[in-house]
């Protein structure tokens, strides 16, 4: 082969890895958010048998994390990538590090869901209905982001963490009125709140992915910014 | 200069970056620790300027986080590390984002102890006293790890976030109990357990500073790993 030949055969081969990479990443994706919305599931229908999938496919998350880990840092010691590539590369090994963890918050909803068999049958926790909709839309909504490289469905994104924040403090404030009026709602009441945090941490750590993906394409770490701010660094 | 001279001074150029970092992260880590100790002590003297103090703070442990990540970002792409020196920059970028994260925990404690100045003057969280210690213990041993590169200190540290656990566990029932008690304690024992649940974290994202450290210097990816399958790993 000629070098011309050469270099376009390695520049074939490198975008299929990066590809390859971008597809898994994706199927890691799809795998969490059906972790996440079987784990709401059985819990408002106690369905243990459906919890215990959950937990099981746990292992399936984490180990779909060290696979796409591993074959990063082999592209990055083999491929030595700069500039695109390169932001592509270490915000791939963030994002999979927030989705194993929005994974983890699937799973501690899932066993909730196992302790409460016995004690709480019937409890159908129809709270949290509108913030596993809010969360469940962002959650897709990031992944469609990444899958399309789109800055703007990360940044549409990344504002709906707002609404899932105001949902968060109004189930906090209804479940301890709740509390206060009878003491028997205790139980039920610190078992939604529990379930409340987890789905407020996985917007959190939806939003993360949304801002590895407007620094992988524009370069512009926008972290720790009011959206106001991001706008303006994105337009630029 | 000859070539060898050249290559002699490159490299130690390259040490002196990688130095840097690693210098770097441990001034983070401490101003992180610091962070959460005056955040308990915050909230658990009442005291509303120290607690401003910890949220303002705040803000300096997110530009730190964003300085390292980029010099990380510009010695891979100009350096092209391998080896050793690849796995410890991911592991830095990996250990300043739950370094960051266990600063926003702070900020989190912090920011309760502002809301609850007026409504829970002499409430005191005695029984979040154990637990801090705990958690603070962990934190030094895992950035006394990080700084000697010890993979023993780095396990030890690891195998004491089961006895964080059992804490929290045994805080939040203990809480449970008293709001059942009387429902006068419910708004003071949620907040306790707001904490509780973010020191929890806190031994958590330790845990994964701990895996990385163990990751850097063995090339073991050890997470979600029994402490005995970790122990095997290593000793191979």
């Amino acid at each position: 082969m000629e070098k011309s030949n050469i270099n376009h055969h390695i520049s074939r081969q490198f975008n299929q890895e990066i590809e390859d990479i971008r597809n898994k990443v994706l199927r890691m994706g799809g795998l969490v958010q059906q972790q996440m919305e079987m784990a709401v599931q059985a819990i408002v229908q106690s369905d243990v048998e459906l919890a215990e999938k959950v937990i099981q496919q746990d292992e399936d998350v984490n180990e779909m994390e060290k696979q796409i880990d591993e074959e990063c840092m082999l592209i990055l010691a083999r491929r030595q990538p700069a500039a695109f590539d390169l932001r592509l590369l270490i915000s791939v090994i963030k994002t999979i590090g927030d989705l194993e963890r929005i994974g983890d918050q699937a799973e501690r909803i899932a066993r909730m869901a196992i302790q409460l068999q016995d004690i709480d049958q019937k409890a159908n926790y129809h709270e949290l209905e509108h913030l596993t909709e809010l969360v469940k839309s962002m959650l897709s909504g990031a992944l469609d982001a990444f899958a399309r490289f789109s800055v703007d469905s990360a940044l549409k994104t990344f504002k709906e963490d707002k609404k899932v924040d105001q949902e968060y403090v109004s189930i906090f404030r209804q479940l301890t009125a709740q509390m206060m009026e009878d003491p028997r709602n205790i139980k039920r009441a610190l078992n939604v709140l529990n379930v409340n945090r987890s789905l407020e941490r996985i917007g959190d750590h939806t939003c993360n992915i949304c801002e590895y993906i407007i620094y992988t394409i524009k370069g512009e770490d926008v972290r720790h910014m009011s959206t106001d701010e991001m706008e303006e660094k994105i337009q630029n």
